[in-house]
Order: structure tokens, then C-alpha cells, then sequence
């Protein structure tokens, strides 16, 4: 197991300033993300979104990855075609790992989403919860739809920190993610000299399902918020008769599903999509 | 003393839903914001904002209330018309009263700022700050430009609550405001039965002076951040040595001025300007 190059990028959407100023710093400051045994690179993706404050143009970048958007010649969205860019240059650099850092505005802590559930990205994000007590490893559920940008690489993931509002280059998630790369690098560059740190037997990992969308009248208007004991609380496990939403009229409405987990509560960006939060399911697994 | 007319307004900002869906909510259920001896009115402010989630199409309509902006026939940008229409809606509707909702990233809890200091709008601050530990009364410095809808008005406030993310209806924020609103009309029925609730004798008020902005390189790109001492804690008095930045080699940038109270610390709003908070002395005065 050698990994060659890290891709760091940030900026996928241009509003989350706090992964796009860590980035910045790690291009100033070279020294603080190279190491001696592989190549690490950076990339700010949307430069253009980033300018304007706005988490996308023309449409979401970081649904642009699938090979449907990716093949798509004729399109004319901007970042679609920013996509394909991307997608070029990743394969021109080669690099096998991806770091790609993002905020949130739920309570996601530093949450891991994995690019594919390989054993080795399985057992560092299981040493990396292991350490870290705000870390918690997401992996995609093997029937949704892989468009995001982890999903080009072999190894790595996506970064979710927060809570954190958009526009905002928040101090203490900044200082928080620093410290998580610099354990990310030390553990690639130990892998990479066969000394690969070891990880704990077990791990728990979140399988993102479905999205739960809000409520809403026959006009489409959303009609419910999140009830109260769930707002803030992504990751809690969501039990039968759990109160999820409230209308206004202050009536709960109620878990009816599996036991699953919440998270992406609230999440800004989904807004316009009228997503109240993803679901996804919570098992102990063997590393 | 009798107010003839209360205009309760939100969405002057198209992406702050906690505010929106609160005024929606009271206009379904008129019966929550009637009284006997005054007329309540509604204002969803900025629609077009709301529809696309944004908090302005083309300028910031809450910068729009200024009597150059007001008697500019010939502006073409969105928010500047709007502002037009709106200011015509209160000449015709007479009210006297407002009560503008907004939403902050900051922790502003439930911050009033003042239509203007006249001794109504003091005794009405001071009472709710005593009666409730989350209420915080802002005035404007008088060398500072009057440019919001607040200001057209002889009486009033703007309602800021949070901190809540931008696009976010957050049901805990949610309730205390409605809670708030309850007591403020509850106040004015009594007032115009010449059963005005006793205040306090005294009231800490801020009275909000000028933004302070990230330090920038040469090139106006910002080189600190918010000190993580200071993130969150808005409504701290800054002494001279209070660490208020932290550039990203770690080193801490500290405040040189008066001793001044910080708030709106990292609105997401206020970045695209550069504006990391803004200052506003505080004081004990007589009400």
C-alpha cells in the first residue's frame, strides 16, 4: 500500500470560507502539508463562486462528478463544464488521495465521508475517530448515486466541519481541521515507509441513505420545521415516535421509518431543495 | 401616548427563513397578533430574494432607507425601487410601530435595535430586558447613517435573533421570538389603555458606532481571522490587549481603541464587505 499524491481541494462551494482559507494558508505555507514520501497538491475549485460569496453559479459542483455530467459534452453549465476540467487535471496529476474540505452549518463535527468503503480508507478514518473524538466516518450506501468529487479517487474523502454558516471562516473549526491533516499526513507518510499505524478492531460507521424532505401544503410551501429536540442534534439515532418536525401550530410529527441516524440537519445549502436532513444508518463494523 | 398602527415585517432579507416563516405563521393565524386598540399589519418585504434564497438581487435593501435613496427617481436597481414601494405602503397605512424581524449568523440572541432613542422606545427596551435574560438593546450612534426600514418609523425595532445560519428556520430561535412578540403587543394594548407596564429604572444600552475589518494584504485579501477568544462571544467589552484576530501564522492581533462592546462577530452577511464586527459602547442609563 503506497499513496503517491494528495489532492487538498477546497472551494468545491465558493460560500465555505473557512476550508477555502485553510487552503490558502496551506499554499503559503508549504512545509506545514508536504512530507517525504508522496506529493500533495492543492486546488481551489471554484474561484469564480468563491468571488461572489455564492455556493454555486450555474449549479451544484459537487453533483457535477457523475460519468453522465462528466461525458456530457454539450453542456453549457458552468460548473459542469468546471467538472470536466477538474476531472482532467486529476487524471493528468495521478494523484490517489483526496482530502476535500467543506463546512456545514448542522453539527457535523469533523465528519468523514468516504470516497469508496476500501479496507484502507476504513482503517485510517477508524484510527482517526479513534484519536479524535469529534471525528465520525460517513461512507455513501452502495445504491445512491456517486457524483461527488471523493468518488474519482481510490483513497480519501470529504471533510464536513462544522457547525459552521456559510461566509464565515470560523477560528476554532479552522485550528480543529489543521490538526486533523497533519494526523492524516503523518499516517500516509508512515503507510508509506510500512509502518502503518494501527487502528482500532472495530469502528461505527454512518451509511448515507435518503434524504427527509420537509413538510409541505398542497401549494408546495414547506409547512413544518425541525422539532426542536432534533435541531442541532445531527447524529442522533432516530427511533419510532422520535419527534422530528413541528408545524406551526406546534404539532409533532413523528419518526415512522427504521432506526436511523439524522444528520446534515437544517443544512443551509439544502434549503432549496427543501431537505430537512439526510438519513443514514449506524453499524459497528469489523475494520 | 397611543400607537395607531404596528407593521411587523421580515424577509427584508431574502435568505433569513427563520424570520419569514415566523411572519407567514402570523399571517395564517392573524388572531396570534390582534388587539383590541391598535391594527396589526404584515410585510413579507423582499419575495423575489426569498424565492431564490439569496439575501438581496442587486443591493442590500436594509442599506435602502435613506431619503437619497428614497427620492432617487431614476435607480434602476431592484432593492432601490422596492424600498420606494415600501416606504409609499407606510405613508398610506399611517403605522406608527415597527417590528422588523431578522435573522444573524452572530450571537445576537434577541437583539433590539432602536428606530431611534425616544424615551417609548426606552421604557418598551428596558421592560423587555428585564423581564427576559436574552434581550439586548442597541441604539444607533447619532453621527451614524439612518438607512434602515426601522428608521423610517417614530417607533420600534428591528428584532435580530440568532445565531442562525443563513437559510436555516430554526424552531428554538423560532419560539423565542414569537414568545417575544406576544409580550411586546401584550405591552401596547396596555399602553394605549393608559396601563403602561412599569420598566426599570435603568438599562444597559449599546449604542452601535463603526464596523472593523479584517486586516487585508496588499493585494485586500484577508490575512486574520476572528481570534477564537473572540468568535461567538458578541456582546464582549473589548479592553485594550483583548486579542480580536489571529493571522494565520497564529499570531494574535489585539485591540488598540476604547473599550468598546463587539457584535455581529462573523455575520456571514457582513463578509462580502470584510466587516469582522462591529463596535458599540456600553452603557447604564436612566430610562
Amino acid at each position: 500500500m503506497k499513496i503517491q499524491k494528495v489532492l487538498m481541494s477546497a472551494g468545491i462551494h465558493g460560500n465555505e470560507k473557512t476550508p477555502i482559507f485553510l487552503l490558502k494558508k496551506f499554499q503559503e505555507k508549504t512545509n506545514l502539508v508536504s512530507r517525504s514520501n508522496f506529493q500533495t497538491e492543492t486546488l481551489i475549485a471554484n474561484h469564480k463562486a468563491a468571488k461572489l460569496h455564492q455556493r454555486y453559479l450555474d449549479v451544484d459542483l459537487n453533483r457535477c462528478f457523475s460519468q453522465e455530467v462528466l461525458n456530457n459534452s454539450n453542456t453549457r453549465y458552468y460548473e459542469e463544464i468546471l467538472a470536466q476540467k477538474i476531472k482532467r487535471q486529476i487524471i493528468e496529476s495521478e494523484a490517489d488521495f483526496i482530502l476535500d474540505f467543506h463546512s456545514s452549518s448542522s453539527n457535523m463535527l469533523l465528519t468523514l465521508l468516504l470516497s469508496n468503503d476500501s479496507p484502507f480508507n476504513l482503517e485510517l478514518a477508524a484510527y482517526l475517530a479513534d484519536k479524535n473524538p469529534l471525528v465520525r466516518i460517513v461512507r455513501t450506501a452502495r445504491n445512491i448515486e456517486k457524483n461527488r468529487l471523493r468518488h474519482l479517487f481510490p483513497y480519501g474523502f470529504t471533510v464536513e466541519m462544522g457547525a459552521i454558516a456559510p461566509n464565515v471562516i470560523d477560528p476554532i473549526w479552522f485550528e480543529r481541521t489543521e490538526d486533523l491533516v497533519r494526523d492524516i499526513l503523518d499516517y500516509l507518510e508512515k503507510t508509506n515507509q510500512d509502518r502503518q499505524p494501527k487502528s482500532p478492531k472495530t469502528a461505527t460507521i454512518y451509511s448515507l441513505t435518503t434524504p427527509v424532505y420537509f413538510p409541505t401544503n398542497d401549494r408546495g410551501e414547506i409547512k413544518a420545521m425541525i422539532h426542536p429536540d432534533l435541531q442541532g442534534s445531527d447524529y442522533l439515532v432516530l427511533d419510532v415516535g422520535q419527534p422530528i418536525f413541528i408545524n406551526f401550530d406546534g404539532e409533532s410529527i413523528y419518526h415512522t421509518g427504521n432506526r436511523q441516524a439524522a444528520i446534515f440537519i437544517s443544512e443551509s445549502a439544502y434549503f432549496e431543495k427543501q431537505i430537512a436532513f439526510y438519513l443514514a444508518t449506524k453499524e459497528e463494523i469489523a475494520v
